[in-house]
């Protein structure tokens, strides 16, 4: 007798037929007694059709309009799947994000949720009915239709559970769970039963994208429960919950995260003195490029390097920005290289293990792979390394960290 | 300096381009110094796209959840042609018909507008903006989305031309104004500068469709110009006033009207008692088969024949009801017939005209045309003839009446 919040994305509700699909299993929960509230993306394809529409009308739209126009996606399936439920005899109803009420900033095309009235939801759900909402939509406080920005349904989702107070948020999506890395990369790579709201934080930050990176700390801000898990298979998914539950019982490593859309830029022979650091990355920012990894090299001359990590799209802006900041600061010069990967071990497990670096470096070194960059967290270590040698060191620490046996947690 | 508001349906709004089109038209307004709303359909094709979606699911879906799903058709095209007013350099702003909010009933897939609130629309107008309204929906109390049925988009114009007190509601239709009767009948059909509310209503629910019927009677009611041009062509169309302003210079005869929808079914040989139509005409309504044109001949015997016109689609059920009915009342018989056409001169003058009737039968009977029944109001007479007969009809009508030649109004 739970109250849940299901989440299915564009791919789970592509078609009729999969709508149809969608509801049967809805209607699954709803004959062991749940109570359900289901978010909802557009059908795959249709937020395309219609952003193709209005780019044959003008290049850049006025952001408002863009939200009247793409916000019907999501209408179009809240109704078509609440009409599927109804056909399952499950009684249910629709709602915009403007209807739930989903108040939101102003912020066209990126509003973030300010407040949620469940009042609507709980009367529904108190009557037996199966409640739809319209995910990646709200409406600010004049009435205007706002949207969350793109796989914003997630954070719907998460938000809903949270004004609910719903006992889990479940997010159905094409992968069934979490895994310990990419199984493409590492054939023996493992579901995991659970993951911490910080260890999943940094995985989808570091590239293993199952959710949405805004819905998972909002998850954590307010106590989401949160469950990942397949459309298309049957199983349990990944629990994603709080560290302070189960700290105890996990591996010291959860998994390695991995992404190769990253390029570093050096800027060298900088003088060192108070400062250097913001006259060298204000400019960058300024530029609106975004900076991942930061490193500071101590170097001789009272000199010092800077190497960092862009997006690799927005590398030979960084260039040319860090060019002439080398030039005004009377550094040495600038050079850069794209073929490069960063991988990551992430385990909230560190905080009370030593020897985790060192594991991982050794790790590396057996199979030859020299080290770029070192960044660390608390919870995560991350290197960079030569892009051509990215599997090779995926599997190595995969193997390395023993993340193809079976976690604590399976075995208790 | 005019308040226009002026509506586009679904072929006008077919295509990004012609969307741009209806913009350049809008802009012309504006650039004249008129204040315009404009109320926009679902691009064509696109309702019955939802409509096939929902099909596909279920056979009848809730009323509330077609209204939820078609409604996004016309959000669609508000938000493609605000972009493509801004794109021109014409500010707009776009809304829902929950977000001006047209407060209707809660009568799902035929809602009926109670309310409309102008006080969102008249701040864009002040602030020169173009305002674009999504016609044929509302919203109702509980903030359900409702939709007017079919064609309700006219009426979404009417409604706000006169709640705004606009000095003019524009129709923007694929024809360029009312005719004296279908040009593609009678080749020298003339477009009329002026035709009266009523005879506009007889017009339109006599098959002369260029308007929503529900349209013009609101528009009698709350006393709106209403002027029908064409979307693709230049030219002034066809202004509908009221009588008491122009029935003075009107012709005798405005148009005529035909369809060939019908089919009639007589009962005969009834027992001519008090009573005796209530007892026939009550099972067909309760079958709710629409009754058109009825007649009710004196026969011998103190028996009485009537005749009466259904839809063409009600014809058999029509039919069997009136056999029971025969039957029971101890009638003679029903018979019917599917081939016939209705046609029909409309016009405010005939009251002051007599002889009207006379110069209408007399035409037909020149061309060997027999009339098998008749009906009269006060701005029209109908007659029921055989279905082959009706183009003839129509052109020897439109002739006698001179209908062909410009009226008095453009002689003035």
């Amino acid at each position: 007798m739970a109250l849940l919040v299901q989440k299915f994305g564009g791919t789970s509700v592509g078609t009729a037929e999969r709508i149809e699909a969608v509801a049967e299993k809805v209607r699954g929960f709803r004959n062991e007694g749940h109570d359900v509230v289901v978010v909802v993306s557009a059908m795959s394809g249709e937020t395309n059709r219609l952003i193709a529409l209005a780019s044959s009308i003008m290049e850049e739209p006025a952001p408002r309009e863009m939200d009247v126009l793409v916000s019907t996606g999501e209408q179009v399936t809240i109704a078509l799947l609440s009409m599927a439920l109804q056909k399952l005899g499950c009684d249910a109803r629709s709602y915009t994000g403007s209807q739930v009420r989903i108040l939101t900033d102003s912020m066209h095309t990126k509003a973030r949720i300010k407040q949620i009235d469940e009042q609507r939801m709980r009367k529904d759900l108190n009557a037996g009915r199966v409640v739809v909402v319209a995910g990646f939509q709200g409406v600010d406080e004049h009435g205007n239709i706002t949207t969350l920005g793109r796989g914003g349904s997630d954070t719907t989702a998460v938000a809903l559970a949270a004004a609910l107070k719903a006992d889990e948020c479940q997010i159905y999506t094409d992968v069934d769970g979490v895994y310990t890395t990419d199984p493409r990369v590492v054939d023996s790579a493992r579901r995991l039963e659970q993951i911490t709201f910080e260890e999943m934080m940094e995985m989808a930050s570091l590239g293993s994208k199952v959710l949405q990176i805004r819905a998972v700390e909002f998850a954590g801000k307010y106590n989401v429960p949160l469950r990942v898990l397949s459309s298309f298979k049957e199983g349990e998914g990944t629990l994603i919950t709080f560290e302070e539950e189960i700290a105890m019982e996990q591996p010291v490593v959860s998994g390695i995260a991995f992404n190769r859309d990253e390029a570093k830029v050096t800027i060298s022979g900088v003088p060192d003195t108070p400062g250097s650091a913001l006259s060298i990355l204000k400019p960058v920012s300024d530029a609106n490029i975004g900076v991942d990894m930061i490193v500071q090299n101590v170097g001789e001359d009272n000199r010092t390097a800077f190497t960092f990590t862009v997006h690799r799209d927005d590398f030979n802006r960084a260039k040319s920005v860090l060019q002439r900041v080398s030039d005004e600061l009377g550094a040495r010069g600038v050079s850069g290289d794209t073929k490069i990967a960063k991988v990551s071990i992430v385990g909230v497990g560190m905080r009370s293990h030593a020897g985790v670096a060192t594991k991982m470096f050794e790790a590396l070194s057996v199979e030859g792979i020299n080290i770029q960059m070192i960044s660390t967290s608390e919870i995560k270590i991350s290197v960079v390394i030569d892009e051509k040698y990215l599997e090779l060191a995926v599997r190595a620490l995969h193997s390395a960290f023993e993340l193809d046996k079976p976690g604590v947690e399976e075995t208790l």
